[in-house]
């Protein structure tokens, strides 16, 4: 039941083509690859250190949850992803603790992946994504 | 000049021990370690993910930059630390670049690490470490 990895950290940014060349310029990281998702209304560009992502996110609606974040609390980090195995399980034992969830069962993230989130009230401010490659 | 990981996620919370018993019991975690950094005001709580370490953060004073940064924003995701080898170089090519730099010479961090603060205004609102393991 323990979380393999960090799979990725979300960031808020307004600018993706800014922010991009932040992480390439200064930290040397190189972007490989950039997605429009719509259905949480960002764009979002990737980077890879050691195990885990850089998944930086550019609002492309004012009413999405990344521009309503950004209105309210400025640009920064948004939320972390923990990589884990039977996620539905993971869910279930963490509803059971008394964990207040944002997604009681699974739906389809970025690259594929089954995500969920935990209500940030549960988890001491931060918001926390669990999310399972089932596709191996 | 790039990072190899992240080395921790830094994470400001009001009650350390409720925060451990979040990422031991909900997320299956172990605490490995905890300390006090009377220099940064903290203590502090680690917890291995793959390579990436938790690291939670408990103000023990309200001066500090913790009990600062909780009383203005609340609890939540305070830095994110990238491993870097020649941080002294590092941070001459991000000045060099225009960066702001909190620090301009690395300092000791939490572990004995060789730490340094990038500043937000310059990293798109996130609060960047850069920290490099010295004692190989």
């Amino acid at each position: 039941m323990t979380p393999s990895h960090i799979e990725h950290i979300g960031i808020a940014v307004t600018n993706l083509e800014t922010a991009i060349n932040f992480y390439e310029k200064v930290l040397g990281l190189k972007c490989y690859h950039i997605e429009e998702v719509a259905e949480q209304k960002v764009r979002t560009a990737f980077f890879m250190v050691g195990q885990t992502k850089i998944e930086l996110l550019e609002s492309t609606d004012p009413e999405g949850p990344i521009g309503k974040y950004i209105a309210k609390k400025g640009e920064g980090i948004h939320h972390i992803a923990f990589a884990v195995e039977k996620i539905e399980d993971q869910l279930a034992h963490a509803e059971k603790l008394g964990v207040k969830l944002i997604d009681s069962t699974p739906r389809k993230g970025a690259e594929g992946l089954d995500i969920a989130f935990l209500h940030p009230k549960s988890t001491n401010g931060v918001l926390i994504e669990l999310c399972e490659n089932k596709k191996g």
